[in-house]
């Protein structure tokens, strides 16, 4: 085992490499005239004003360098018959992923109107980073992609998550030195101790030193270079160097380091798959040593661009205007030969289209980076089997997420290479750990007795690292697999970047007729803000929702279920879907069942209605009680057996909405109730008393402009909190039932006097409450154990022509 | 240079382990007694049901570690007279910080209810974790901590802020193995090469090892040791591994391992400091290997819990039902022999107060851990020195950021040792690089010719690691110190649950009288959203305002201002401000000046008003334009000048918003104006047209109780971009010119056929600057080469009677 790839120059010969160095010339021709040229694509004719871009945007320095690798990972692929994909984490260099997909011809099949001739190059170049052309990154147009890399930090994570229950597939993942010093990326590298060498494919990361970011150099160049080695190592990989400056010797360095690294590659796994050998090796990497800009004007005005920072982006900035920078732009350009390159006609000639890999096995058209054509739907079982019975509302009591764990037991059983659970070391916390019946959590580390459900392969993947984890499942659903992400809903704010990458991919996607949908991004967030009254302030953050709410109404969904028929029926909904991010607020604690699994089905169709058997009124309420989630829902069921008891004569009409969207406008969100709908439900003119789970002003949001919202009151979380009980959580916010009645009586007109009285009593109950908390340390009992059945309830009964509930959505 | 410490028996007297073991029990002691004892806190009777408490919370399994390291650091500050602080990663080890504070004395100083002798103790039990007592974490609550650890991954970023320009502080950090899996914290490790060791304290990390998360084995305990070495050596550190579960072998380790590592940062600095020598040399660290929830139960109920994680939180859960389990809790608490350790009256005994360090050189009463204590007020210069001459609205142009960089000069030249800029790699692209005049940028790596600003020395400090710089920021600030954090607006994102954090840090903190404020966290939010046109969508994000708006009212503040006298004004007061999070979306393109220095200081002070120059209403207008933000302000003048073309009949009321909290309700939020101030500035019944710089619900959030809500009309971010021209961004969002022209004739009633022409003029216009660009790729000419003084502009000519402008604010 050698860190160093031996420098030499006979491992290839000279045909070869004049080869390999023809399809990377023509690469960074491509990428240059991408920047910089609106016409006189073939340099027919002197370059001139007009034929340059007004606004040149792109990034140079890091293209030639994707430009090398892509060359030689086809070389490779067309020896070996590799099915390879490539993610470049440095996606900013947008236009070496579309040279190389032209260059293969895909780019001409995914968009006829850019052929594989003079014209089409002219409008590759023009479109790039051009109004109504396609954007400066890697992005979803870019065929061959699913990692945009305009955020940086994921390429590994993503490239991990691709490589998953791919056995075959090889994952070539460029890390670029600056994406190096970022968070996700530093951790990510130890997505290798989750690799299952029997099922899983291979990632090759190649780390690029070009030396520079934006305005400095990188961490990584500037550490003695065994420092460096030393990191490598530690990470886990055998590190094969390539470095220079000297194009021939590079491609020889470099495809010996590339033969040497699947050699390795293939011995890992066929040592697993042949021989049980099951023991971590370490896996190959790529250290590639190439300076910035490279091929590039080597100074500029006078000052040394070419290894720079300052060829990060465009080398020569006037080009346009200044003759001597068309000059050198000319020359540059020129430098390539492109007449060696492209033929008259424009189109690349026939020995270069000849080191293109045939058909899927070109990297730009391989159907692992276009998930939704090899998506499979998840074999699902029906929720029914595995609900919960009720027989009346609040008789039993049972923990959401641990029933879920046992419906999750059916689907990862019968998905068994398409589906996979991720999470930060919770599953077990957030009560899913019924899956362990038929799976185990997948590790390549050392295993030791005391360990429990750890092996070399499962479903379930756990990693101290939100962003790890939410790299692997994206990277998994881009390839056209499910999964699943549980997490405490406080922490899943560290992802909130990549959840916004995530649906800018998705909301770009739905317009790309040649992308199918892939399966949905299903975040379950558990250990939510009532329930971590134990871990304290740090650990209550309902946020998550109003950030993800932000999003394009078309990607982004928000369920709050209230109880376990609930949950298990959004589940399965969720599981269902495609192309969304679907956000599933659920508790892990004992919660009472309040919906039978038919009458769950049918609510969360629903996604919000009127629950008869806690309503009194006659269709004509004096006071609406709403609530979303599931802490909620308790809270202002609770108020409502207050009510009864000591306000009986007052109509009450209670609501729990599900699908949060279903608040919103029809126009704003698919999901959205008409103004209609939502007045039928809500009322005109009644008081609306509102028990949220999250930030309360996120409801006021959704439904300003709903006829009745001068009369909506929220309760919800006002960033309040502490390690203390459950019941203090509430009232610390002031959404315990105590005050959501006193809410009642203040919003409520012409109650009189016995309301005041009412309303003195819920006060003193609730200082009574507190001080019990802290005294005893716990809850007061009458609070702990409440329940509806208790309570003589008098039902609702509706006539069809009082029916106020809406109809299912229509929108999945 | 070794990277294990020998293993030696001989390194302290038996006298000296003897004490420091006592310390340790006498710490242990106290974090069981924290987290179970309600009562009998010497255990003065056998334990029984009423004397534990009813719910169990906290974190045993890390907790011994922290105070082994507590006790050997004293022993090093003793003897050595260090000044050292301790931050613990595993915060939620809190028992361990909160015993170590009541042994030193501290905690009875700050909280003298909690007093040095059995009944303190009793209350120091008791409030642990209870309601209305104390959180389970190191809280802010904690004398001696500035982190709190809840939310992992920054113990090593707020380690390396807080030692710098700290020279003579060492600062221990130790990193748990769970965290050690997170992002932020791979990333920090490389923080060392930002560490200048002449002006800087050191930072020594404590890797400790027990091996177990909450449900799992830790990654760096279950690869092979040599990788982990190589990993830590390859973070640029020197290993000092201490290792055994025998606990008088590990003090002689640990004793000699500590006294080592300061030998070398003794040496580093010395030579720095003496010697001028500036060579990187690798700074030690300790790799801590002792078993998880050491001395507490070996096995339950016949399962081991000691060394597995099922010692990771209440290792006995039915302490108080069961009888069984209430013996092996006497027994556990009785194998520290508490009747060593405190005399009859619960005080430690003698022999054990002399082991704590005198004074301010204990670690929880050091003042670097109360920043409030040392902060000293930067000496600001006035920002009219370095502002733009304005002789007419929009008749100059200039680049805010560029201008404020100027102004920074000053600020970073008088406040020598107390101020520090942060930043992504970001520094130059948002044009601050003014500050290149008087400072560099600080780097420890290797530094070449080629390199600009770049120092051993500096107060810039940029790493592509937006969670290393925010948690050097919380660091620096926490410690007294004043700083700012420039970066691109979309990846501010990546902060979120960081800012979380520290937004929760100091709305607890300003309930503690004894921690005094600390300075601000400013954010300079450049390189925003509606200039991200040449980046692409990846890069457009204006959100990070909503998720700042969601944390506490008291302690959030967010500036738009819309030109570069306004930036100039406004950073000046959150530089002088304390306690807040102060988020400033600013510009770094060229844009129009709008206000002169005096007028800018007037405006950002009242945070919103009317600007009279671009106002033809006499106090009752048909319309009322408003923005928030550069590029919004921009288009609206466009469209009143459109207006005033078109439409000249119309009386148009413009409204710039500086301070987006003013738009809140007094009750909400301190900068909120009062419904009445707002009636009179926004009309109660005129159209409100008001283009915002993010997404426009926020503008509805924070005003759907006013009056004149319903006439209020906001166009801002909605999702939509690509890479395009700057004019087209806003086209896409509907935010341009043109489209508010629209909005206001469709807004305002009774206009008439005029108003139908020149709408469809503008809707044709729209068009038109949409060919335009798709054609030429750049904006339309007269949109490029617009401006407001181009325009014979009526200006509104207002009576004393009639002023509408809110008196300034008198919240900072």
């Amino acid at each position: 085992m050698t860190d160093t790839a031996t420098r030499t120059t006979e491992y290839l010969d000279p045909g070869e490499v004049a080869a390999l160095d023809a399809w990377w010339r023509a690469a960074n021709y491509l990428s240059v005239g991408q920047i910089y040229l609106l016409d006189d694509p073939l340099l027919e004719r002197p370059l001139e004003h007009d034929d340059i871009k007004p606004r040149l945007l792109g990034h140079w320095g890091t293209t030639p360098g994707l430009n090398l690798l892509w060359t030689h990972l086809n070389r490779l692929i067309r020896q070996r018959d590799v099915e390879a994909i490539f993610l470049a984490g440095p996606g900013h260099g947008g236009p070496a992923a579309v040279a190389n997909a032209w260059l293969e011809g895909t780019y001409s099949e995914v968009y006829p109107h850019v052929g594989l001739d003079r014209e089409g190059m002219r409008r590759l170049f023009r479109q790039f980073s051009f109004p109504g052309g396609i954007p400066s990154h890697v992005a979803p147009e870019t065929p061959g992609s699913i990692h945009e890399g305009g955020e940086l930090g994921y390429v590994l994570s993503h490239a991990y998550g691709a490589a998953m229950d791919n056995p075959d597939l090889l994952v070539a993942a460029v890390v670029g030195d600056g994406e190096f010093e970022t968070g996700p990326l530093a951790a990510s590298w130890h997505a290798n101790k989750f690799v299952d060498p029997v099922h899983d494919g291979a990632v090759l990361p190649v780390l690029h030193l070009n030396g520079y970011k934006i305005a400095n150099p990188t961490v990584p160049a500037r550490i003695r270079r065994e420092e460096l080695l030393d990191l490598l190592r530690g990470y886990g990989h055998e590190v094969l160097t390539v470095e220079g400056d000297d194009p021939a010797d590079v491609h020889q360095q470099l495809a010996r380091a590339l033969d040497s690294a699947h050699d390795t590659i293939r011995e890992i796994q066929r040592a697993a798959r042949e021989d049980g050998d099951l023991e971590r090796r370490p896996w190959p990497m790529v250290l590639l040593v190439t300076p910035k800009g490279w091929t590039g004007p080597a100074t500029v005005d006078g000052v040394q661009v070419e290894g720079t920072w300052r060829a990060h982006q465009v080398p020569l900035a006037e080009t346009r205007e200044n003759d001597e920078h068309r000059a050198i732009l000319e020359d540059w350009l020129r430098s390539y030969r492109p007449a060696e390159l492209f033929g008259d006609d424009g189109a690349p000639v026939p020995a270069l289209r000849e080191l293109a890999p045939i058909g899927t096995r070109r990297m730009s058209a391989s159907p692992h980076a276009n998930g939704g054509l090899l998506r499979v739907p998840l074999d699902l079982p029906d929720f029914r089997a595995h609900a919960v019975e009720v027989t009346e509302p609040g008789c039993s009591i049972n923990e959401p997420t641990r029933v879920l764990g046992r419906y999750l037991v059916d689907v990862v059983r019968d998905n068994a290479t398409n589906f996979r659970i991720f999470g930060p070391d919770e599953t077990a916390s957030n009560r899913l750990d019924a899956v362990y019946a038929v799976t185990d959590k997948v590790f390549a580390g050392e295993i030791r007795d005391v360990d429990e459900h750890l092996a070399r392969s499962g479903r379930v993947v756990e990693i101290l690292s939100e962003h790890t984890c939410q790299g692997w499942l994206e990277g998994y659903l881009l390839t056209g697999r499910h999964g699943l992400f549980s997490c405490y809903e406080a922490f899943i704010h560290l992802v909130d970047s990549m959840l916004n990458q995530h649906a800018k991919w998705l909301k770009t996607t739905r317009e790309l007729e040649w992308r199918p949908r892939i399966a949905s991004l299903n975040y379950l967030l558990t250990s939510h803000v009532w329930r971590q009254d134990h871990n304290g302030f740090s650990h209550q953050d309902p946020g998550f929702i109003d950030h993800v709410v932000n999003k394009k109404a078309e990607v982004v969904r928000v369920y709050l279920p209230p109880d376990t028929n609930t949950l298990l029926s959004t589940m399965q909904h969720c599981l269902a879907s495609t192309h969304y991010v679907n956000v599933v607020v659920a508790g892990k604690q004992p919660v009472f069942d309040w919906l039978t699994a038919d009458e769950a089905d049918l609510h969360c169709a629903r996604g919000l209605g009127i629950w008869d058997w806690a309503s009194n009124d006659d269709g004509d309420p004096d006071v609406v009680i709403a609530s979303a989630g599931d802490v909620p829902t308790l809270e202002a069921l609770a108020a409502v057996s207050l009510i009864r008891e000591h306000l009986p004569e007052l109509e009450v009409r209670f609501v729990n909405v599900v699908d949060l969207m279903r608040l919103q406008d029809a126009q704003e969100h698919p999901h959205g109730l008409t103004d209609r709908d939502f007045d039928t439900v809500f009322t005109q003119d009644k008081p609306v008393i509102f028990a949220y789970h999250g930030y309360p002003w996120l409801i006021h949001r959704l439904t300003y402009r709903r006829t009745n919202h001068h009369n909506l009151h929220v309760r919800g979380y006002k960033e309040e909190g502490t390690t203390t009980t459950p019941f203090d959580m509430v009232m610390m916010n002031d959404l315990d039932r105590y005050h959501l009645v006193m809410d009642v009586i203040d919003r409520v007109p012409h109650l009189g006097s016995r309301a005041a009285a009412v309303r003195q009593l819920m006060g003193d109950t609730r200082r009574r409450a507190r001080a019990w908390t802290r005294e005893h340390g716990e809850d007061l009992p009458e609070v702990r154990e409440w329940s509806w059945s208790a309570q003589a309830q008098p039902r609702r009964h509706r006539s069809p022509s009082t029916t106020a509930d809406p109809s299912p959505t229509q929108a999945d």
